[in-house]
């Protein structure tokens, strides 16, 4: 393995080059921009990496990049990655170019640098070391990179039916993971769920003056009294049999989270988001056993008529409110999303237009698979410190229907960082850790495939 | 009279373009967009009709453009109108450029146009023909052309308080009037207030994945929590004291709404809305009632986190609301402003700050004044009809400081139509409102001066 790292040692600015070239491909599922554009890209460079590369079409979404790299023992790696990113409004919060890959003080800024190419090209790029450096894999690597994943996935479910042979793997390494505040490694082992809807009000045909407020309905009032519905003050959801299915998290769990919790620094992370204290108070277990183990209810967007400076009195005809439910085993989007429009039935809100805009179910691999400790034992070479197993992440994605179903171990690892500021403005990873990644993968394909 | 009425069929279309060269010059108060540039404008358009003019700055807001012209009898006419107009958002919905005033079917299409420089430029209009055709005035004009009152008249008191001997006037004419759906003239003998306030909740101290929700402070829904308190789903205002001086409309004044009811189509204007009816069911006089004797608690904007198409799951780390509470004799805007301040924090949201951006009292001139029956009389030789003379209006204006304080009678009348689309895309005026409205006033100053 020497040569394999001395190798990535080498070539990292070239890595960094074939990264910033990607992130330079805007890739918005959200709005659709860019999508095919970037499967091409990524084909590629899985082409550039020795890896077989196929864009396998989705009917009205965006195309899978599939790809496979066989390896010396019939053993077989899975990694699961997206190359599509959140848009990046606010645009003005940004200090350079969201798809311009600006390098500022060893860090790369790019939408989507962090969630999720800059991982997706560490993978590619420890291939491609390894396949230079040793000559063949040691085990066969499988890579699935959708183009859906910030939009919930939407397509994922039936192309994996559709494909059930290019999916099948002894292991899964997820998409991303990140070191914490502290420069603690975190892998995770699970994802939450998603139930992200789209609420609409709607009044007069047209914005009107509001002196008319009197006599016309008002969407927007409309919108605040049902969302006052849904959550209490105490963030309690209040929506009939939320959390009828909600798990608790098992005595393993917890043991886990003892083991996990004097490595964290709450202090720090909350005054680094310039919080006096964290949402009800909470520090170190109870924290991590709320926001792993706790499903949500989150308002991610709400506008309704002027926004812009000073006043403006205008009554709006409409109102809309982005709102995500993030939630945990055994919750099923479905049925939360079943739930949700009841409610707003039960609560007199029948006049609000309800759309899912995303639903995806919650997964979990448990404690103890034989794949997780290879990317532990694989960190500790790497970082040279233990990394913290965490028994699920608070974070989304497909693993449900990707691995879960199927009952794949998959544990995510990832180049992110405590200021990565995935979703939001300034999106960067640090150059170092995106080079510590590449090494990372390297040797946890080593270890898998049986080496020392 | 014949003459004046003449020359202005004759002008019209010099009139009109004057109109125009004055709609193409954009001057948004709440931007701080061409405000003097405007003003200057003004003083340009008054010293054409031979009015004397003069811009009078004000400290540290848009200047106030002071006119006069001395008529035939000592006896002073005021006109109150301001050239600042409301932020043409949303661009995307207007047809037109909001600041090119196309002509379209006989319509001007400005945001502006009808509120208000329609009027302006009509009352200049008449005073023009009336020195062109009969030489003279019949009585002094006096106008206050002021910048601000789209943002609450900021400085306006402390401009009259300064400036007494320029606002003096036997009485005035306000900033406007329109024909309904029904084509009734409506004249009206009051404002009411406003409380105009922008609420701000914050959490972190940048947007953050939407994962942590569970246990970072999410300001949006602060802000809906803190919203849903100020008023129940029956229109009730739930902020303790907000009613205490609110005044019944008088005898004289039911009896008022008797007599306009029967002019009105509340159907033909629902319809009009896109509404199946009214909000809480009401018509007639109820309506009536409601819609120019009750106070007002109207979300204007909201605005908080993801707003784009699609989903995007992100923790928003601000959320602004404008709310405007428009008031009703004897209710005090300060008073109000005091209320809900206080209101937030009896009810634990201290930490969201409000800002008051317009304070202004309601006021209005008793049924039966002397001008109100020469501007009634005046509609009726020009329109040839009825006009409705509505007790008050259920806009805002700072009638309260200019001529109210001082109980000089006041009526507004103007050139808009109930398509007017004021404060929304796509205001316009009807040209033929427009020449009706410029010899309207010229009749006025007639009869006023003492005229057959």
């Amino acid at each position: 393995m020497d040569r394999v790292l001395q190798y990535i040692d080498a070539h990292q600015d070239e890595y960094v080059d074939v990264l910033r070239r990607l992130c330079r491909q805007p890739s918005i599922a959200a709005q659709g921009i860019g999508l095919s554009e970037t499967a091409e890209k990524v084909e590629g460079l899985m082409a550039e990496a020795g890896v077989s590369p196929r864009i396998i079409p989705v009917e009205g979404g965006a195309p899978v990049v599939y790809g496979e790299m066989r390896g010396k023992i019939p053993r077989t790696l899975l990694f699961y990655n997206h190359y599509d990113v959140q848009p990046p409004d606010p645009l003005e919060e940004w200090t350079s170019d969201p798809f311009s890959a600006d390098i500022r003080d060893g860090k790369i800024y790019a939408r989507g640098v962090a969630d999720n190419k800059g991982n997706l090209v560490a993978r590619l790029c420890a291939l491609d070391a390894m396949v230079h450096a040793q000559g063949e894999l040691p085990v066969t690597a499988r890579f699935i990179v959708e183009g859906e994943e910030e939009i919930g996935s939407v397509h994922l479910p039936r192309f994996v039916q559709e494909h059930r042979d290019l999916v099948a793997a002894d292991a899964c390494i997820w998409e991303a993971g990140y070191r914490d505040l502290q420069e603690n490694i975190v892998l995770s082992l699970g994802v939450k769920g998603i139930c992200y809807v789209e609420l609409e009000a709607r009044g007069a045909n047209r914005d009107l003056h509001s002196s008319v407020a009197t006599i016309v309905p008002n969407p927007a009032w409309r919108l605040v009294w049902a969302l006052s519905t849904f959550k209490d003050r105490n963030e309690r959801v209040m929506i009939a049999g939320f959390y009828d299915d909600v798990v608790e998290p098992s005595d393993d769990e917890m043991d886990q989270l003892r083991r996990i919790a004097p490595y964290r620094d709450d202090g720090a992370q909350h005054r680094d988001y310039g919080l006096d204290r964290f949402l009800l108070g909470v520090s170190g277990i109870e924290l991590l056993k709320r926001n792993l183990f706790q499903p949500t209810c989150t308002i991610c967007g709400i506008t309704s008529g002027y926004g812009g400076p000073g006043s403006k009195t205008v009554l709006p005809h409409r109102a809309v409110a982005k709102v995500d439910f993030r939630l945990v085993p055994n919750q099923r989007s479905e049925e939360i999303f079943t739930k949700v429009k009841a409610h707003l039935a039960q609560h007199g809100f029948a006049d609000i237009a309800v759309r899912p805009l995303g639903l995806e179910d919650p997964a979990k691999t448990p404690l103890g698979a034989e794949i997780t400790k290879v990317v532990a034992e694989g960190a500790r070479r790497i970082y040279n410190r233990e990394p913290l197993i965490y028994p699920s992440m608070a974070g989304t994605g497909p693993m449900h229907v990707l691995t879960g179903e199927r009952g794949i171990p998959t544990v995510g690892t990832g180049v992110g960082y405590a200021h990565s500021n995935n979703h939001a403005p300034n999106e960067n990873i640090r150059i170092a850790d995106f080079v510590d990644g590449i090494k990372h993968i390297a040797m946890t394909l080593h270890l898998y495939g049986g080496g020392r």
